[in-house]
């Protein structure tokens, strides 16, 4: 069911600083950037040399949000992991069944056009995580 | 520099039941299970469909031990991201010389046969982070 890694999110006070960070030291390029309301993060993606293994760096748009509480909480750091699934929503049925609380029962929009749900970390030893279904261009036709 | 994220590390309380898990909820296999005294933990890495991108599952040797302290003032959850390089003492060289401190200055046993280092997480974020490279049969002829 999981294809692979395909990204940790990172919580950071400084979306610019933390960028900077990731291209200085490691040479990785931004894949996009993007601010997600919803969710309320400004956010951006940054690829490593494998096709869908990204490094997502997350800064909240406010104290009231769940990364601004994050931070607040336990500071900058890994806030979730995101595994890419061939299908978002077969994968929340399966999980489901399998007993684990869902925060997202439907997926919702994710970064680059991607599909996503969340599970309850409550349920997964204390780690959110993330399914991804990646856009597929077709898709938009 | 990063090839791709390799796995993720979570800290656990019981390896068995963090494995039993990630089996029953997400269908992974255990590819393998070994005790790193060193480390100071007992771990399983569990395999998505993707070569070389795991899911890693550690287990304590002791309250005073680093996932140990970790769990006690954390909680279990997310405890680092492993990025694959294909040269570890190069990488390490770079990443030093882009001024990030180094928890091991030179390369040391990982899982899997892997040569491992771990970059200090106060200049990455709050991310602890380690290096992998995998590996490679013919270094065993």
């Amino acid at each position: 069911m999981l294809l692979r890694i395909d990204h940790v999110g990172i919580a950071c006070r400084s979306l610019e600083s933390a960028v900077e960070r990731y291209v200085s030291v490691f040479g990785l390029a931004v894949a996009s950037e993007e601010t997600n309301v919803a969710q309320g993060v400004r956010e951006a993606m940054l690829a490593t040399d494998s096709d869908g293994s990204y490094v997502q760096l997350l800064e909240p748009l406010g104290d009231d949000t769940p990364v601004g509480r994050f931070i607040a909480r336990r500071g900058e750091g890994l806030h979730h992991i995101g595994y890419a699934v061939a299908d978002v929503t077969a994968a929340l049925a399966e999980i489901g069944g399998n007993g684990v609380r869902l925060i997202d029962s439907r997926p919702r929009h994710g970064s680059m056009g991607a599909s996503i749900a969340f599970l309850h970390p409550g349920d997964l030893g204390g780690v959110l995580t993330e399914l991804v279904q990646s856009f597929a261009p077709s898709e938009a036709l």
